[in-house]
């Protein structure tokens, strides 16, 4: 069982660029980051890396480059308004090698819906990295532009959120089992005991993180797969090497 | 005035690289990066790249290595307790090619602390990256671990808030200054006047944030600058740009 497990499994990998002088300063704290994170989880995607850069051409070009060359998917949030920090649709165009071109259906949309004479700030909502293509739904009447694996959200966590919700049936995969073991022992103690059990179930996916000023316990120990039959030998395992007096709770 | 700005004021840049699958996969909303920023922010540090990567050791080392050697200094979150998954020692010391070794004073402060005999996870408590010293203060008998320009922080965010109040000192240098002006009207109104501002203006930082669902107003306009004169000068002029009936408020 052990060396088979995960293999028929579907892992879907994700790389999250967030775009935005206001986070790295210090100006907003970002919540489109841990909701994605929840959301990518409870859906079978493996998140593998979240990156902040500054509202500038080349590092969100180099960001966006490199995810998308490891991951399956990217999401870049934030940047995609009409002024000039909103720089993310340059930014993805310059990753790919690509010309930023106007988008006829945006276009059309923006002459239809705000003014059938668009300033310069209301055609640049129009632009899109040549290729891309546009999805609907979700909050907005403004489409999620997409460009070969990467889809541009926007920074606001109330569209980041709908935009997200909106996409997750593409994204979803098989999911995740969990199981937890709460101790009363710290890490040092059963430091060799998750070890142990790693040595045998070498495909677990085992985190130990300790909680200090928790009167209930001091260590939370999670254990996960996609591969349930592999988790629960793992987790009735781990439950025999722990001794019984020092585990507080499971889930 | 205006060509002359910023040469005279100290900038000094930074990276965050966070380690944890925790955050990765949603199970814990990372308050570190938050706090850092408006820490960072609030002694004149620019925080360049903020990175969330996962327990591994060339994803560590890799974005540390990034971080190193663009920014004057570096801080990582997580990954140093006595566990399988704490890495960072390792991927540090990987990001600069040495090797990791025990710390005589770390060792003996576990062995005088903790336990005489220590287990294997306790003398992992010893190990750093080769040349590595040691920072006394803040919170825990346990020092920070720096490496040429890496800090190595702990994740707990009591801990890592503790460490960071108590390293601020050797980071401080000159603060930026900051106005913000909230506006009624839309960015599709704005964005051109923001432009004219940065034209005459174009070491101004200036950002434009709009807000949904407040009645209070619908963009939120932020000018910085380490130049208190220039920042100034460049309120002003913004100011006379911006039509008055659209002001909500200054600050």
């Amino acid at each position: 069982m052990a060396a088979k497990a995960g293999l028929a499994m579907q892992e879907r990998s994700c790389g999250l660029v967030v775009i935005g002088n206001e986070i790295l300063s210090g100006k907003i704290h970002d919540t489109n980051t841990y909701f994605a994170a929840r959301e990518l989880r409870s859906i079978g995607v493996a998140l593998r890396r979240i990156a902040v850069v500054p509202d500038e051409l080349e590092a969100i070009a180099e960001e966006v480059r490199y995810c998308a060359q490891r991951f399956e998917f990217v999401l870049t949030s934030g940047g995609v308004g009409p002024t000039h920090d909103d720089i993310t649709i340059a930014g993805v165009a310059a990753a790919l090698g690509r010309p930023v071109v106007i988008h006829p259906q945006l276009e059309a949309l923006i002459r239809s819906h705000f003014s059938d004479k668009p300033n310069k700030a209301g055609l640049k909502m129009a632009e899109v990295p040549e290729g891309a293509v546009l999805i609907e739904g979700g909050p907005m009447i403004f489409p999620t532009v997409q460009v070969e694996n990467i889809y541009m959200m926007p920074g606001i966590p109330q569209l980041f959120e709908g935009k997200l919700l909106a996409l997750k049936a593409r994204f979803t995969t098989d999911p995740y089992f969990a199981h937890a073991i709460y101790t009363s022992a710290g890490e040092g103690t059963i430091a060799a005991l998750l070890d142990a059990c790693l040595e045998r179930f070498p495909k677990l996916l085992l985190g130990s993180y300790p909680k200090i000023g928790s009167s209930e316990y001091r260590v939370k120990v999670t254990l996960e797969s996609k591969d349930r039959d592999y988790l629960e030998s793992a987790f009735r395992y781990l439950l025999e090497l722990i001794p019984r007096d020092v585990i507080v709770k499971m889930e």
